[in-house]
């Protein structure tokens, strides 16, 4: 791969810097999907305080091996006991812990979804089983479509809301997901990095004890602004969570990450401000989108939006990897979407940011649109 | 295991205020072997310009995927190619890749070393031979003994300096179980954690080239008392490195950990005041414990030291376990080093400190020697 997403990922402005001649710090990043408000004030003073506090324990001493007080912290919040909770250097590592574990010899990816899945499968040579999703279906799946699919892996993965397609799955076919995995013995991991983006949208929290082969696994990165960080949580049986902690390594979790987690989750007021931004912008985003010449927008439900290029084979139009290079050039990250298996070059994904930054993309795209019109004439 | 090492290690504040009814940041901890100097002050000054820069990127972004600076940095300072230097989560999570990587059938520790080591091994199901070091000979091997155990193995594990006996091998020894490591197929693992704090110390770091199934893994986080964040590297072969990083999960390294490391390598002063501390403490703690009655010291290389408590057997002495409880109730956390497979309850571990530290720790021995004395009676 030889673009931006060399290294499978958006948010990337090292690899971006170098392709486009810039400083890694020029860009206006959309995309990666990170909460544009930043990190809650809250954490932003814990995390001053602790490297201003008298010999800087956070730092000079090694971190709380089991994570135990952010960990208290989560089962409160998520309304579940602490024995349910595990913590994670990043979702990613819990993605990959369950690899580790389970050394699945098949595992059921939809297509598209996070790269991530396929690439922890990959690395340890599991099959990827996909589950075709299409445009046409709103990026669903049939019922005995998903429940066979289940039931051919020893692995499968929903993201709930799936990336980059920001659809939510439909109560019915996680329950029924969940019930299809615990019978035929097959593991579900339903990947929620987003769902704190979707307040009151379905998640099988409350059920968890139904389904002893289910595990949701979520970010605080992307929510909470703080993806340099690295904090991610899983919540699944007492027996899901013992295994994932034994084969985790030691202080995988550093004590900033830790401390800035408890932080974030006492800040009611940060989570309305979050709910309010996103649901103005979101809507501002769309509607411009919808403007842009050249492009059809997928609506989904959190911040980000899947967008498809319906300009290119009709007429010559541009692929995705130009025009995440006009943007590019222009100081603008785009997601080139074309690297999500079961999707081609025709789609890019944008992430909803603070209105004067979607005003800057809105008018990036005009722009090329402009000049594209210019150049074909 | 019952004791604070219940999670396998020392430095377990956490642990410890639940077992001796304290706060956890009560506790002085001789049972961690981190800088005491804290660390290097340009360190504290980015981490710190970081959090108070607007927009604080280092949190809201993504860190580098792989970390190019600190690697350059890293490169640069240990005057070896770019591309022979692996960055991770902690040293842990090195050696938890390279396990993951070959799928050691066996697995060849020494006994006594530090124990993540075997609970790598054993937490992936391999056969652990290990190699006995006795006191009676220095804790060294003999040559053909220690080429037999390498021939024995898929993957070999010689601390230099060891943990916790703080002895180095010898050149000869480590070029030797180098050679044989390459001719036999197997990998060498080398672990320099702490070598850092013996300057001048032999190491294959500049014949690495001779050596393509030897890696060398070492922490930034002992020497730059920064164990808090998690950071330590590798120098291998270009494929070690490729293979290290096509396993290793995405953003391992937090972006804090990545700044930090590079701002601590190039503090040269930072270094020469800790040639100078250690010296000056090493020798004072070493000749203050020959005075405590019932304890043996080893004297090793490094910043800890290793104790026998040589009252037992004979008249009814303590434990290390007691050792322990009795220094824990005193705010004072050792390290009961029974745990080290290939030791017994005679023994414990105890870091170097600043004066004041050193001195607190023994007058507790003394204390706890008078008691012991007046119990007897």
């Amino acid at each position: 791969m030889s673009g931006v997403e060399r290294y499978g990922h958006g948010g990337d402005r090292w690899t971006a810097g170098f392709l486009f001649h810039r400083e890694a710090s020029d860009f206006l990043d959309f995309s990666a999907n990170i909460n544009p408000l930043g990190p809650p004030p809250g954490v932003l003073e814990v995390l001053h305080r602790a490297l201003t506090e008298s010999g800087q324990p956070v730092l000079t001493q090694y971190p709380d091996p089991r994570s135990r007080s952010l960990k208290r912290a989560l089962a409160r919040k998520c309304d579940v006991p602490v024995d349910w909770v595990a913590v994670g250097n990043g979702g990613a590592e819990l993605l990959d812990l369950v690899h580790d574990i389970i050394r699945p010899r098949r595992v059921g990816v939809t297509h598209p979804s996070f790269s991530e899945y396929e690439a922890a499968a990959r690395k340890r040579g599991s099959e990827v089983v996909p589950l075709p999703l299409s445009e046409e279906r709103d990026w669903l799946p049939g019922r005995e479509e998903l429940l066979r699919w289940v039931r051919q892996v020893d692995l499968a993965y929903l993201g709930h809301p799936n990336n980059p397609t920001g659809t939510l799955f439909p109560e019915e076919s996680l329950i029924a997901a969940a019930e299809e995995a615990a019978r035929h013995g097959s593991v579900l991991v339903v990947d929620e990095a987003f769902l704190d983006f979707v307040p009151g949208a379905f998640t099988l929290q409350r059920q968890l004890s139904d389904f002893p082969t289910t595990l949701l696994v979520r970010s605080m990165t992307k929510f909470y602004a703080l993806p340099g960080l690295r904090l991610g949580y899983a919540l699944a049986s007492p027996s899901w969570v013992k295994k994932l902690e034994a084969r985790q390594i030691p202080w995988s979790v550093n004590g900033l990450a830790q401390l800035a987690g408890e932080a974030a989750l006492s800040d009611r007021e940060y989570e309305e401000r979050t709910a309010d931004w996103l649901h103005r912008e979101r809507l501002f985003l769309l509607e411009g989108l919808k403007r842009v010449a050249g492009v059809h927008v997928f609506p989904g439900s959190v911040n980000y939006l899947l967008l498809r290029l319906t300009g290119r084979r009709a007429s010559g139009g541009y692929s995705s990897h130009q025009w995440q290079r006009a943007l590019g050039e222009r100081g603008i990250l785009i997601r080139d979407a074309s690297t999500y298996p079961g999707l081609d070059d025709t789609y890019i994904r944008v992430a909803v940011r603070s209105r004067e930054e979607n005003e800057r993309l809105l008018s990036a795209f005009i722009e090329w649109e402009t000049e594209r019109k210019e150049e074909s004439r």
